[in-house]
């Protein structure tokens, strides 16, 4: 199945339009979408593997993604971490932090140091609205994501790379290709650089939505919140 | 492994908490029951033994719940059908009901006729903050689950059961014993009475909190978001 892409113009004006018209609130849009990403590290990182998982946080949508991916690990039974260094004042985003508190989940203040004790690293730093730099504190993130040996799941863009024309030509994020993605809704122009397993989430995208982004529903399995795509599968509009 | 039940007030303070010092919102605890829900439909009626799934929706939050789960079984692939007579003015229900206006689910006027084209019902009319008499329209609705020879699923209460004691003496709803029940976090002590199918839904309870309300948070397997409990597993505190 050739699966078309989704700029990132027409990826935030479908959010724009699945929460005015479609009705939904964006503590249900994320919680579908940190709930997808989550069945997804279970997929290929069961808790056997090694339960410590990283969860890097950023300021945004993304990292909403991630706190709520990390409360479902949590309630799976691994050990999950999360790094979240520019709390968003927005209340929703306080609210999933306190929902990780009384869950106990650890914050961790330094990102370079936690990545010693982790098995797998969840990267929701940046999404589909990355665009220009990458701000302090996080150009260390990428630059220990690049490094690391350990495998690491993207949360619909690996954060550093633009979401039209990949990874950086050279300098921080240009060698970062993490082993997993999760494309939410519909890929984005960047997946044809990706080189890992790539995965779509977010099953709650109506058929009227789809045709009129010009993206195809991937063929969910079951209950499944997310679907597994082939490599090839992605091709340039 | 024993369950414990939670009364009526005891469900109500936990919602109250989950939603206050818990720091969820009602959109996102609605999706995740309703979200479990679907999940147990899937178990116990995949699409290949009939896809014509009748949900019958009340008006508070059990409807609510509903409303989330037909929406996700939808989106596997069945054909839910909803009745929900009494559509409440609350924004997040008035959003609900046009998620699945999107998708083209149908809503129905008559219960009773519905019935004959449905493969399995659901019934989220009412759920643990009932009590009382059945007010119109559900008489009927009660009725034909009691007569009906389709597998009904009920949501947290068999609709009509008083919350502590179970279905009542005589009369309407006396003879109504669902073939299946998810109940929500934890059962009710109308458990004890039912003869189906148990599963238990809603997995978004911190230990401390289940600690707090003296309940097990049950034993759920994978990702999934129910599981199934024994028929003697549920003990009269």
């Amino acid at each position: 199945m050739a699966l078309k892409t989704l700029s990132a113009k027409a990826a935030a004006a479908l959010d724009q339009e699945l929460m005015s018209t479609g009705a939904f609130s964006i503590d249900q849009l994320m919680e579908l979408a940190g709930l997808s990403v989550s069945q997804v590290i279970y997929c290929v990182h069961p808790p056997n593997k090694g339960s410590r998982i990283l969860v890097a946080c950023g300021p945004g949508n993304n990292g909403g993604d991630g706190l709520v991916a990390a409360r479902h690990l949590r309630h799976y039974g691994y050990q999950p971490s999360v790094y979240y260094p520019k709390r968003s004042k927005n209340e929703l985003y306080q609210r999933l932090a306190k929902q990780l508190e009384d869950l106990e989940v650890e914050f961790v203040g330094d990102f370079t140091s936690a990545v010693k004790s982790a098995d797998h690293i969840v990267d929701a730093v940046f999404g589909f609205s990355f665009s220009g730099e990458v701000r302090e504190p996080f150009p260390a993130v990428i630059k220990a994501l690049e490094e690391t040996k350990l495998p690491v799941t993207s949360v619909d863009a690996p954060s550093s790379w633009d979401i039209e024309t990949g990874p950086p030509q050279s300098g921080l994020g240009s060698k970062f290709n993490p082993t997993h993605l999760v494309s939410l809704t519909a890929p984005k122009p960047l997946t044809q650089y990706f080189k890992g397993r790539h995965f779509i989430g977010g099953r709650f995208v109506s058929p009227a939505i789809a045709k009129k982004y010009e993206f195809d529903i991937p063929s969910y399995q079951g209950i499944d919140q997310f679907v597994e795509v082939g490599a090839d599968s992605v091709r340039k509009l």
